[in-house]
């Protein structure tokens, strides 16, 4: 690749990210299919005229403002009292994760996880110098808690990763299986819930163990729910304690004042965003089960994307989507395949174009 | 500080940052005191509004027309042609550093640079595991060629960091020693060029040593000559193959839809802006010549600061400044203050405010 001096575990090693392809229907990044309103655009044009006004000073390193409106949303999305200063906002929840394992992880430290789980999780820790390692959920992608106490015994990790709903399966955990986590490990217990707000009703979130889990982060991003992917807004909850710790690893101004200004709009207008979410969830559920009737198996799903499966020929299937003109993402365990929840018209295509797909001949020339 | 399971390394580690204080003169954190004019705010707004509609999907990942905005600059800038893919963006210098440090530095690597200097540098070193070592400047604050070289040899370095205009004296170096820094090291030559717009007539940029120096990459920001602070936005010029390596550990998608849009803007206005700076570095110069006038040291500056002192007790100097309204830096050696150069207004104010602090007794009742 390079005879550049770098370092060698990089060596030959690609940049991250799915392939980005022009197609009419892109369900590959488990991006909301429903472009904030044009209510909310003008308010942020407005919000950004007046930001770049002041554009030549730094922009508040605390952000204690945006910080305060994520706590009053997270108090009415999840029930959970929290103050500003246990709220924590990042470019993106990748970059709140960079700092958890700057400050927690690092050489000599190790992160656990348990797979298959979001592929970014390895990039992080490599890019902290903090090995991984991962134990197996079960076969349903669900987390045994025996298996899951023997891995922390066994790994002794300063940082457990635990994505709820986990990235590709769809799947939530128990708010025992948190409890007997954070209890049993020594280090700081993350539970990702980038995917929260999709959840069934029932799936409890993390942030309600807060108060009695003082080692425990909940991350989340406004690029799901929100709509807001391209923005790069993601946050944590904690002990004041905890967010403290990341103050110190967190660039200085890491955070720009025009980022600040819009995710503040976004979540003044997080109730017309709402609907989009109700809205989302009940294509999640109709098209588990248009799946499903296709002979498919799909595991409970409590984010805006599902896995489906399996296939003999993971690859196949996805060229032939692709020659339909729809996007999915060939990632997670093999002979699977996730798809996100667009709208109702994009998912019906979807699903039709598969059953096309699975309809020819296994083994037959898909043309692509 | 906390019984948190913390890197050893960070515990009573306070985040980094000069204090923000209220007052009507702010000369401390080398902040453009113009801000973006009423017509930039408006194509700003304009920008923000188009991208607001497509941010629930994610950014170009690899921010191309930025790039290629940025490389277009850069030729008007400093006469070096590079192409979009010879550049690259991220948010603030302060992620660029930190890139460069996770791909070419980290852990049983050494960064070198040479003190006084930067007091980020050991931050990004620190929160990538890298072994921070420095060298000393002359007494003048340039750095000596041959001192420069036999460190290189006795560190055996990973990476150099050199600013130029160094931060906090102001001082650039000669394309000389950025040539003999990068022949005689074994691994890539960082030089800062966060001021490089401010320098004086004859000041080159290291820009024009690309072509010859594989393992440079010149960084420079939009913070300081565009006024753009509050945007975050940072850039590095480097070879292709250097870029492709930096991409390799970025977050995916790190830079939001919303700053590439606004950059985007800020650069379209660029002609503007460089009055602005034509202005500072005409006020930079007369700034240092009244402080000598007054009978103090000030190291020729080619940033939008001055150095200045030596001072038995700088901390009185500066809180007898704040008295007067005037908030100035207490960074650097032992002794010297930094302040950065303001409006023609706001520049006197802060020399009339000098000059009675000097006229006091030494030794006086500051009444702080």
């Amino acid at each position: 690749m390079t005879d550049l001096p770098i370092r060698e575990e990089l060596r030959g090693i690609q940049p991250y990210g799915a392939p980005q392809l022009d197609v009419p229907i892109r369900l590959n990044v488990n991006e909301n299919p429903y472009p904030p309103s044009e209510a909310l655009a003008a308010d942020a044009a407005k919000a950004v005229a007046d930001a770049v006004a002041g554009l030549n000073r730094y922009p508040d390193r605390e952000a204690l403002d945006l910080r305060a409106d994520l706590a009053t949303y997270l108090a009415g999305e999840s029930g959970v009292d929290l103050t500003p200063e246990q709220v924590w906002a990042a470019n993106g929840s990748n970059e709140i994760m960079l700092q958890i394992l700057q400050a927690f992880g690092g050489p000599g430290r190790r992160v656990l996880s348990f797979a298959p789980t979001y592929s970014m999780y390895p990039e992080y820790a490599r890019n902290t110098a903090t090995e991984w390692v991962t134990a197996p959920r079960r076969e349903d992608f669900t987390v045994d808690v025996d298996d899951a106490l023997a891995a922390v015994v066994e790994h002794r990790p300063s940082v457990v990763f635990v994505a709820s709903p986990n990235n590709p399966t769809g799947t939530a955990v128990s708010l025992d299986l948190v409890r007997a986590l954070h209890d049993a490990s020594p280090g700081m217990l993350v539970v990702d819930e980038a995917y929260a707000e999709f959840r069934r009703a029932g799936t409890p979130s993390a942030l309600s163990l807060l108060a009695e889990c003082p080692r425990l982060i909940v991350t989340r991003t406004m690029s799901k729910a929100f709509a807001f992917a391209g923005a790069r807004v993601g946050y944590a909850a904690a002990s004041t304690e905890v967010v403290d710790v990341l103050r110190v690893v967190r660039l200085p101004y890491h955070l720009s004042a025009v980022t600040q200004a819009v995710a503040r709009v976004a979540l003044a207008h997080a109730a017309e965003l709402q609907e989009r979410v109700e809205q989302l969830r009940s294509t999640r559920d109709e098209l588990a089960e248009s799946l499903r009737s296709l002979g498919l198996q799909v595991p409970d799903s409590d984010a805006n994307f599902v896995l489906f499966g399996p296939f003999d020929d993971r690859h196949a299937i996805f060229r032939a989507l692709l020659e339909h003109g729809v996007l999915v993402r060939e990632t997670g365990p093999e002979g699977w395949l996730r798809a996100c929840v667009g709208t109702p018209e994009e998912t019906e295509t979807f699903v039709r174009a598969l059953r096309k797909v699975l309809a020819r001949e296994p083994g037959e020339d898909t043309g692509t």
